[in-house]
């Protein structure tokens, strides 16, 4: 007796846009590891970079807009570079489809409130990619700031640093360190705190490469914010730590302090008459977050599968992006602002 | 534009054995993570069992040997229940194809030595399935071997704890103690070591639950070893943690000491005026060893693909047997047993 | 045959002023542990709490007038109340005594600048009790940084949080939390760096104890420093965490990053089904430091023994003092203050 | 006003014999740490070494028979040479003294008994060293146990490796690694359980260095040990680590389990592109325990003040002498013995 496997569930059938490194990982993980969804296609402008799918039977296209006209796709992961993403989501939003987008949103605030406004009118869910608040590390502190274990947050300290440094053409149009590392941990403090910020003060230097800093852009920061009720927070951002991706947390309460700490690619330690040795922690984002990558996008399914608000919103995005602007205002006036400066 | 993904490189086509919790980890790797295999089918004595596979497209029996028939397969995974594994690996190699066998091959040293024989004479590729060589802990740990870091061996400690017993319907099949946990340990120590075993003494009690006593089995061990350098060693299991899996290595040797530790959920540490705490390490096996499971198939998948000697072969399947024999002889008569003594 | 031991060996001649705490520790230290230093005398205005000195053949005095009147005291230390330090610190260099004074010197920039004035005419030596650069931990991280291990420095990171917080009579004299607290953090960032901090913003909350704020008062703060060549700094400081004592120190650079953790009381850990379990850090600094307390005090000794430079300068003093006043004008101001403006 | 500090209480007048390495920490700790003692004097066959006491006032004697003649003398502690520890704990009975005496009692099973017996008779106090009672990492593992944290013992796990070999005039004298080195860890076994071991057997090697295996003794061993209750265990000993004192604990029970690490000179930790990085552990017992020899006098001292039994009993350094000869029989004989074969 011989069957052959399928399903007749009903299924979320999904198209991811853009096939660099993080749409092959979205797309894995939909097609493989997502039981609520199915990948039914993806885009990209160069056809043989659609095709680095490598996934059997998925449909292949170079023009996106040809998805968005598909009636029998329900939902799209948007990965395309960040200069699209305002011009997609609207499409998307027209379409009627859910989305899950990549940060940032769009480039200015006025931007992010123009397609918010749309996404919002089109009733259609809408969700961004702050990863790392998916990261197994980074939930079981908030898991111990929600059972109570922190109490009242008084302190916040964020380390984010990276391996090395992007190329120069990526610095360019990354919109500077405020816009592309800390808007993470700007994320992540009010993640974690389940406070808003309300005023911020970022210090910064080029130490690392003076090239950054011809571009106008810091390399090294160290930035001091203000929650509402009164706790403090810091995050110090580097361009490069030489070693590995150092992603760090702290939170400090009245009950505790939860900690989250870097992981290793293993858990041996050496000891020789040297001293005890571990390896590096993981080299960078695709090392250190393949559970947070997998963890947004099931996060986004079972929102639309379920119906029910994705956990991070537009609101979300455009948060951390008011943040990155206070930083940069702050650096460049060398004064705390206020975020309601911003907007 | 539209093209739909498809690949036409030859691949090795893949059948699994038993769709048991084993057979569906071996499956999903197989048809999403390893490019140069095909799962083209699956077979399990129940047809519903063998639908837990739930991979599109791949073909469901409910007769193993009608996938032997097949000439379009090309190497098999057999995860079928102990008691199947001689006969089944008989019949695998007379049907001319590689195949990758959970441990143990058999249950007496003749019906291994005859299945051994069988799968020379047939020429096939044979690989046992000690999933730990393939964790990144302890592959890193005799990397540090390999490379020096430890030196001539000189102490190899291995602690090998179950979260909680098996069933007792499991625990009367399976062989015991020194066959079903210390089996396992016995490799780790000649792997780690590079070195083999010449003679072992075992300790062991019922502290755990009475009702293993019934069974003429126990619970608790420590088992004493040398190896033939003169190196010496020591294994403790414990079938009870109520904690998680326990599983930690330590070699000793003239220039360092490498430590394999446990792997844990997360790298959280709180500290409140209790103390300092962190969650336990990883559950049990499926949680441990993820990445082990998927590197040992990975590895047979790359020997058939290349036509090279699998990593672990008959032979160190046998000589972990032989080396649980010892143990039990050794606790049976209550002295050091030589492994020559056994075969 | 009988003897008995005594030796004739020229050793520094000492005398120790007020007998809280902290004089306490400094006697037994310079009697048993300091083969260089002899304690001859000790002080206090109360002449039972002379007493608890506790060492045979100790002279006791009421008034430390009379010990500085004495021709056979080569050096003093200074351990008595803060308000006293500037008076006593005078006369000290006016006596022609050596001296080591526990921070501060003075409470106003003015008063230390004229103390420092009279000790540098009097051609003493002088040392500040800065104690932590004594620790072993960071006395390591400090080794890192000179071996070129951490490379040129680019992020420095204090955390310092009390285990609870001073008694109020206490908090209304101490200066405030960037005086009594910060001040140590300030030390300690310039000691690890070897740079000198430029500017300095601090934010802080009443969040511990409604009292300390009615005392005009901080308990949370968060401090955020430049240095000149360009490096960044934060300093969180909390007067209460609940579990026990938090100093720890991370130092940043172009080669690697230096860590120093807590110290615990022993190297034990439980894992039951809740976690894995150590005990807290020790508790606060009586706890924590006392090779700092012994190493500061021994480091003066050897300095008149060897008629060297102490290794902590009044100027050493005076800076962190300056840093403090920078931070309170900051968080007043709420604006960054150059160090500049101070003096 | 002047007073001279003096006590008049009562405190224990103490004696030291022997001023080798280990009398000389006695003799620092009785003087200057332990207020109910006092040190009234040392003895040594050299008085150049006596002299090496360096406490003012302590009378010095080449000829401990004159210490023991003194009425004014309550306790002392023996820490000659080993072959004469059994004479003068006779002579020490005899003049009515209490004792404390470091390990071993004497080299036979037959002496032991026979000074057992007199300093029975005499009714005397009398204490083994087995300092690592006294180690604050070790006693919080058995207070875990005597808290119920590890429940009742299933596994205990003994690493007791050192730095390096001692001298070869040494290793002539000292009995073999069963008695100068696994002894202290067969009472670590004893203490951590609180069960008495039932049989040994032993396994070793000489891998370090061949000049230790042509004086008949081992380097490397691995004993594996029964207690009462059905609990296993292992020691495993080496003569040299090359990196430094290598002491772990381990005791796995029922309800949880207790893991006693290694202490380190500090709580530092380098991360740069090799790794991250600790110093090794403290390099031997003078730097690993010098709590543990405090608190061993310390209790001695307590016991004699308040007129209880000494916490470490003959009884207790007999024991681990018993299980050393079982230890060093069962290596000679390839065989486990039971502890009732020795006595």
């Amino acid at each position: 007796m011989k069957e052959v496997f399928s399903t007749d569930k009903k299924r979320v059938r999904m198209a991811v846009l853009g096939m660099g490194r993080q749409g092959q990982i979205h797309s894995k993980n939909i097609a493989y590891k997502i039981p609520e969804a199915e990948l039914v296609c993806v885009s990209d402008i160069s056809i043989e970079r659609a095709e680095k799918v490598g996934i059997e039977g998925v449909e292949l296209y170079d023009d996106y807009k040809e998805i968005l006209e598909r009636d029998d796709i329900d939902a799209v992961v948007i990965a395309t570079s960040t200069d699209t993403h305002e011009q997609i989501i609207k499409e998307t939003a027209e379409a009627g489809k859910d989305m899950f987008c990549e940060k940032p949103i769009a480039l200015t605030l006025e931007d992010i409130d123009e397609v918010l406004d749309i996404v919002d009118k089109a009733g259609v869910k809408f969700m961004v990619g702050f990863n790392r608040r998916f990261d197994p590390t980074f939930m079981r502190v908030k898991e111990h700031v929600i059972d109570g274990n922190v109490g009242e947050p008084h302190i916040v300290n964020i380390t984010s640093r990276d391996p090395k440094p992007p190329h120069l053409e990526y610095l360019k149009v990354c919109g500077g360190i405020f816009f592309d590392t800390s808007v993470h941990d700007f994320d992540m403090a009010r993640f974690l705190a389940d406070e808003e910020i309300v005023e911020v003060y970022a210090a910064g230097s080029v130490l690392v490469d003076e090239r950054i800093g011809e571009l106008g852009d810091l390399d090294t920061t160290m930035i001091n914010f203000k929650f509402a009720n009164g706790a403090v927070g810091s995050i110090n951002n580097s361009r490069k730590t030489g070693y590995s991706y150092d992603q760090r947390v702290e939170i400090f309460g009245s009950n505790g302090c939860a900690v989250g700490k870097n992981e290793r690619p293993n858990q041996v330690e050496l000891t020789n008459p040297e001293g005890t040795h571990k390896d590096v922690p993981l080299y960078f984002n695709i090392e250190r977050y393949p559970e947070a990558f997998f963890g947004e996008v099931k996060a986004f399914v079972e929102s639309v599968y379920n119906d029910e608000e994705p956990p991070v919103t537009g609101e979300d995005g455009r948060k951390a992006v008011v943040l990155s602007i206070a930083a940069k205002k702050s650096y460049e006036e060398n004064r705390p602002v206020k975020v309601s400066e911003i907007g």
